[in-house]
C-alpha cells in the first residue's frame, strides 16, 4: 500500500488482495452486479480462498466497507502545519476527495463513486448504516478539533466549532453525491462555493 | 393524487397504480431486492398487465424514477407569495422533504430514503444519471430565477443567483444523504445550519 493513497501500490498479502479485487470488481460491475466469482476475476486467487476469508458476497462488502472506512480515517490523521487555515483548506482537499497522483493508483472520480455506491447501501442495511454513521463522528470529532484551535488562536472567527464541522462535512457530501450522479461536472462551481463560504464565514477578516 | 403529496391519495389509472406499487416495493425490498412479482404483490394487478406495460423491471425503474422526478418538478411549481425570503424558506423546506403530513401519504423519511436509493443508482447507470443531471438543472434553474427576484428587489445580499441556488442545492443533497445513511438523525443540527447560512449569507442584513 502506497502512503496515503488507497488501493495504491501492491496488496501487502491475500486479505488485502481481496480488498483491491473488490474494488476493481465494483468499478466494474457496481454494487448490483457484484458476485464472488467476478470478484475472483480479478484477482490472482481462486473462488475458494475468498470463501475460506468470508461467508459470502454480503459478508466480503460488509468487510470492504470497514476497509475503506479505515482506510479513508487514516489518510484523514493529518498532522498539523500549524497554521489552522492551512490544516482547513488540507483537509477540505481530501474531503472532496482530492487525493495526491500517483501512477497506479486509481483515479478520483472512481475512488468517490465507489465510495457513494456502498454508502447508498446504508439506506437500507443497518450494519453499514452504523459504520456510516460511526466513522461520520470521527471525521466530525477531528475536523471540530481543528476548527476549535482556529477559533482559540484567534485566526478563525468565533464560530461553533462543532456545528461548523458538521456543516462542512454535510456540503461535502452534497458535493461528492452530485459529482457522482451527474453528468454536469459541477465540482469545480462547487469548489469554489465552499470555498468562498470558508474565507467568508471561518476565515472572517475581523478576527484578530 | 392528492394535491402537492408524491403518492398520496388513490391513484386515477393502471399506470399510476404501478408507480404507487413500486413505490411500496422499494420501501420494503429495498432496489437490489426488487422484482416485478414483488412489485405486482403490492397491488391488485397481475404480473402480465406489469409486462403489458414495460419491459422488463430496469425499464419500469426508469419509468418510475421519470414519474417521482415529474412529480417532485410538480410540487416544486410554487406560486410567489411575492415575499422572496418567504419563498425561499418554503423552498429549502421542500428541498429538505418537509411535505405537510397528510392521512394515507407516505412518512416523509420514506419518499428521501427511496428517492436517495434510486439517486445512488446514476453513479453507474448513464440513463439514470441523464434523468437526475436534467431535474438537477431544472431546480437550479427555478431556485436561480427565486434568488435573483429576492436581488432585484434589495430583499437579498448582492450575491451570485447561481452560485447561491446551486450550492443551496449541494447543501440540501449533503442533509438529505446524511439523513438517509445515517443513525443519528443529523436533521435537526442541519436544519439550523442551512437556516443561519441562508440568514447571514442571503438574507444579509444590509441589503436595502
Amino acid at each position: 500500500m502506497t502512503e496515503g493513497i488507497p488501493f495504491a501500490g501492491e496488496p501487502a498479502d491475500s486479505q488485502e488482495a481481496i480488498m483491491w479485487a473488490t474494488f476493481q470488481a465494483l468499478q466494474e460491475h457496481g454494487y448490483a452486479g457484484l458476485s464472488i466469482q467476478r470478484i475472483a476475476d480479478e484477482s490472482e486467487l481462486s473462488k475458494s480462498t475468498f470463501y475460506h476469508h468470508f461467508e459470502g458476497k454480503e459478508d466480503l462488502l460488509l468487510s470492504f466497507v470497514d476497509f475503506m472506512l479505515t482506510e479513508f480515517t487514516r489518510i484523514f490523521q493529518l498532522e498539523s502545519t500549524g497554521d489552522p487555515a492551512q490544516d482547513l483548506e488540507t483537509y477540505i482537499s481530501l474531503l472532496l476527495g482530492d487525493f495526491p497522483d500517483l501512477p497506479n493508483a486509481p483515479a478520483n472520480d472512481e475512488i468517490l463513486a465507489t465510495y457513494m455506491e456502498l454508502r447508498a447501501q446504508a439506506i437500507r442495511d443497518p450494519e453499514f448504516r452504523e459504520k456510516f454513521t460511526e466513522t461520520a463522528e470521527g471525521f466530525s470529532a477531528q475536523l471540530t478539533g481543528l476548527i476549535e484551535t482556529g477559533v482559540e488562536q484567534g485566526v478563525f472567527a468565533d464560530v461553533d466549532p462543532e456545528q461548523s464541522a458538521k456543516f462542512l462535512l454535510t456540503i461535502a457530501d452534497g458535493i461528492i453525491l452530485q459529482n457522482t450522479t451527474r453528468n454536469d461536472d459541477p465540482m469545480p462551481l462547487l469548489r469554489d462555493a465552499i470555498d468562498q463560504y470558508v474565507e467568508r464565514e471561518i476565515l472572517a477578516d475581523d478576527a484578530t
